[in-house]
């Protein structure tokens, strides 16, 4: 039985098993890592979760929390996003939410709910390899998201119709964006917006680290910006707003949110219904009564921890890069990206600093839908101590120097 | 911002939505449910998930049980399906093992990976519904999977061509099936891999009740059968094998398995990744160390208990049943399959049932890809006591012989 052609097709552009193979070097001892952008586990809350676990499976509460739930969530759960939502400045209620397993899941299914082979999805130049692949599986064409820059929404228009399709939507994450950093404007998110409406598509608002705001004004997300214009109205935005506690309370319980309007998130019920039924029901619980008890101080101690980290790079970066490499200087989040002499190709130098200096990054190749970007790198200082990021830099900055 | 169309389309088969609605009643005081096909919560193995959380949350162990993991699953967990599965017949190694979250995700899974629109997937009439809302989504078109019936291979083939497309494989669970309740011998069987081999396509077991065998004795899976006809080897075998921990550790934690060839495991990885990076890492080592400890003796506890509850349906249906009432006799799982006298129409039923004698069940048409089946009904007994069983059969009956 041969596997169907057709979806070798969709998984061809998929880059991140590759870098994960390669990724499997990295168990060398000595090695030091910054490829993988995950949270460092030593702030995981764990005991508030060994209580909250214990609680939810206390006796009586069993036929709840290792029972079939609904699709939507659990509502306690979906209350307090909406609290949460407030604060940021989106007013919603539950039937605005959605739990996902994780924000990854929430991008497949708006890939799902929105791709047909052919129509366009305008994304950053670079942007998230996580959502290439998760769009990916939809076949569609990437043409790319232009901020702040003179395009009009006429050419973007008549090249997603010339490609067979039209543009369905624009996805982006404004804040402390995975590879670069970099955070929009409000200026031009209001851009952004203009383009969508212009469009008429979806946009897509990735918020996965938009807690995680290290220094500068925090920015008001794409929806309530758009629900601001729009008097309050959140079913009449057209942003879509996809969060996630992988990156603030754990990553390996899978729970992640959709913000959007009703016939949206109807959608997306049904969607979720069929695909998996639900998130699990323990680990919502569990997620909710430690984000009840805790967010706010855990995230203002996770922020002052992964901003020391951030500075250390900052500062490591300015020591010992060689002249000609420029890097980007995020106010949050997780990554720095590194941007280095055209000519320079960041796979092949990869491979020699895991040879012979044991440092990892990402190739920032993988993050362009064009293949483009072959001398760019990505560097995550999330998972690794000052004295690391020291070390580490120190090491990238040897070969980076031989390499020129 | 209009939603695509074509999503509508998609969804327009969806009805286990719009049975969802219909059960909200199912909350009135003095309703006696046999609808949803759940387990009943009494039997979790609360404690032992309790123990089980603990300790994959005490100290030292969190960076691993709080953290990303890998797409494929918690090793231990695979190894455990492992020799689960050699009980079963199955020879595999971790490698032929996914992860997944519940079976439904599975059935997804595959759906993405098999179906284009147009495309044939065989289905038994009636089959799982939530099986035809996954593939829904991939746009497929359905016929029927005739078994112990004289349909050439060749008819199968030349009406999927006609349709614009190929058969892709052939879907059903031959264990308990829901919503017959029914088994298939293993001529049967066997018959389904021929007329599979014959089309080329692939053979979905869905498994989702195999352990919940009550008499008689057991049939060995399809992918079983196949591997002996292989001569053991599994990577030459076309049946994937679909298996959860809903049925019998519990349904909330979303915890289920696919066994296959190494290729079909690796496109489903990939696939998974790009969808929701991987299943719970907590949920995982949690069912491990459950199903580790007590696997056998809890799954021999809950055989024990459905029995005694499928006996007593089948003693109530035999007392209050009118004449021209059928029903099917399993030998496992969770449902009793029963047709009524042509003409009569099941869900119009339903609706007296629940106001008139507040009993509910589900209309069998759910079950039909071609929305037939309008005088069948199905009756769960899982989640109900004798008395409740007794009580609520005589209540049907009453409804049953007034409509006649």
């Amino acid at each position: 039985m041969a596997l169907p052609a057709q979806f070798a097709t969709r998984m061809s552009r998929m880059k991140a098993s590759e870098i994960r193979e390669l990724l499997k070097l990295l168990d060398q001892p000595g090695m030091l890592s910054f490829a993988g952008g995950i949270p460092d586990a030593a702030f995981f809350p764990a005991e508030a979760f060994a209580g909250a676990f214990q609680d939810a499976l206390s006796p009586g509460r069993q036929a709840q929390s290792l029972q079939y739930s609904v699709s939507e969530g659990y509502l306690p759960l979906r209350q307090w996003i909406v609290s949460h939502m407030a604060r940021l400045g989106v007013t919603c209620r539950p039937e605005n939410v959605l739990i996902t397993s994780g924000s990854q899941q929430a991008l497949d299914y708006l890939g799902k709910l929105f791709l047909s082979p052919g129509d366009t999805a305008l994304v950053g130049w670079p942007t998230y390899l996580g959502a290439l692949a998760a769009f990916n599986a939809y076949e569609p064409r990437y043409d790319r998201l232009r901020v702040g820059e003179n395009r009009s929404h006429a050419e973007y228009a008549s090249a997603a119709e010339a490609a067979g399709g039209r543009v369905k939507f624009a996805y982006l994450s404004p804040d402390f964006d995975n590879p670069t950093g970099l955070t929009l404007t409000p200026a031009e998110r209001l851009q952004v917006l203009d383009t969508a409406a212009a469009l008429d598509c979806a946009v897509i608002e990735d918020a996965a680290y938009q807690g995680l705001r290290y220094d500068g004004d925090p920015v008001q997300p794409l929806l309530a910006l758009e629900q601001a214009q729009k008097a309050g109205d959140l079913e009449a935005c057209r942003t879509i707003y996809c969060g996630t506690f992988s990156k603030t309370l754990s990553p390996g319980l899978r729970v992640g949110w959709v913000v959007a309007s009703t016939p949206v998130i109807s959608q997306l019920v049904l969607m979720k219904q069929a695909a998996d039924l639900h998130s699990p029901t323990l680990n919502q619980i569990a997620i909710h009564q430690v984000a009840d008890a805790l967010f706010d101080p855990h995230t203002a101690a996770l922020r002052e921890a992964y901003r020391s980290r951030r500075d250390a790079m900052l500062a490591a970066l300015q020591d010992h890069m060689p002249p000609g490499v420029s890097w980007t200087r995020p106010e949050g989040g997780m990554f720095i990206w590194v941007t280095l002499p055209e000519g320079l190709n960041a796979a092949a130098l990869l491979e020699r600093a895991l040879a012979e200096e044991k440092v990892a990054f990402v190739p920032g190749q993988a993050f362009f839908a064009d293949g483009s970007g072959e001398n760019t790198l990505r560097l995550s200082f999330s998972n690794s101590q000052e004295a690391e990021i020291a070390e580490g830099m120190t090491r990238l900055g040897r070969i980076l120097t031989s390499a020129n």
